[in-house]
């Protein structure tokens, strides 16, 4: 089945950009996933094409108008109303990898991206537009955010990266850091690969890669090392104990 | 001063994608910053342009070589020796509005982006690379999240937004995500702009929009929300009280 993408953008120009190229490029003209852009513009009611305007009560910028954006979604909803339909800004809940996971198991997904100062706050409950965030950064607007999500998601599809690679051991599928990679050369400006890799004791191997994993997340990211810990106390038994 | 970006990778051809467009796409024409692609098939030294090898202690995936890595990256600092050196991986620090707002005031970056498994971990000591993340969730390589680094620095360079927005207000900068947004119409299917925004009380407009600044963060985004109320108790001084 193919995982279709609709972008709804005032820059459709920007799509499939990186996404036509590499593993995602080869894996849309397989037929792996679909790409369909919407101009947002082509929704404003008047004849200058208005999408936005000023923010009322004042301050920079412009705001997207919630009947504009509404009339754009309705016209994707209708088109696929399974999709769950995202809108790419700060404010949103942080994109994860779990949730990478279920959106890429699902039928698509519909992403709406901003411009200017944002969308107005009465389209995410008017249409049920879910806000997503990338970062806690801010970007010119979402396009770049949904190129992010959508290749977070290709990759994860069927086929698109072969048999070899699951993707389940990489960073966050275990709620951790992923453990540091080395090839050759062995000795590199006297920079050696560790003794462990190259002794050919799996088990050992395994140990200490996840010794690594653990470490590194504790020092570098107390917050995901925090949430790893809860949750092995939480559920001893859905997790088991390696 | 031009903004100098140099982006090691093995798909070139993906910049300036969506950064050739828009804001960013205006000022690459008018030379605020600058884009240099240095692919890292051209540092290998066989003659079958081999740039990664085999996991050491095995699994799947490819890695990519120190040696290799090091030439290209030698190669970009010799003709920018003041830019940092990043590395876009899962494994990296989390990118930041702070940091962003660093880099942006800095003269360029060069970003260094992996593919298939990722790096040899050498290259990082090695080389003084600093590894950096987009966000919690894997891409299938480093370029995407190249873009969105260089979007995030391009739009606050000095004449691309314009005077009007100067970023100031927006999510993260004060620690807090944005306030919400509103535009015409007032009345839109039965929702109305808040009545404080359309008071013209210029004083009640500015409490209102940090009060649901705040309760939004605490709400949303309780990790944001500790890490300002701490900085507020540590830096009463140096934050002043709003």
């Amino acid at each position: 089945m193919t995982f279709a993408a609709t972008v709804l953008t005032l820059y459709p120009e920007m799509f499939p950009g990186p996404l036509g190229v590499s593993l995602a490029g080869r894996a849309l003209a397989e037929g792996v996933w679909s790409l369909d852009t919407v101009h947002i513009r082509d929704f404003a009611a008047d004849k200058h094409r208005t999408v936005d305007d000023t923010p009322a009560g004042g301050g920079a910028g412009m705001v997207l108008r919630p009947d504009v954006l509404a009339h754009a979604v309705d016209h994707a909803r209708a088109r696929q109303p399974d999709a769950p339909v995202l809108a790419m800004s700060p404010r949103g809940s942080p994109l994860t990898q779990a949730r990478v996971r279920a959106l890429a198991a699902g039928p698509g997904v519909t992403i709406l991206c901003g411009r200017f100062e944002g969308f107005d706050e009465r389209i995410f409950e008017g249409r049920d537009v879910e806000p997503i965030s990338i970062g806690d950064y801010v970007l010119s607007g979402g396009e770049v955010g949904a190129l992010v999500l959508l290749d977070a998601c290709i990759r994860l599809l069927p086929g698109v990266m072969g048999a070899a690679s699951s993707g389940i051991e990489e960073s966050f599928e275990s709620g951790l850091l992923e453990y540091p990679h080395y090839t050759r050369p062995v000795d590199w400006e006297g920079r050696t690969i560790p003794e462990v890799l190259r002794s050919g004791d799996h088990a050992k191997i395994a140990a200490w890669r996840k010794h690594q994993a653990e470490t590194e997340t504790r020092l570098r990211r107390p917050d995901l090392w925090e949430r790893y810990r809860s949750a092995r106390v939480d559920r001893p038994l859905a997790r088991g104990d390696d």
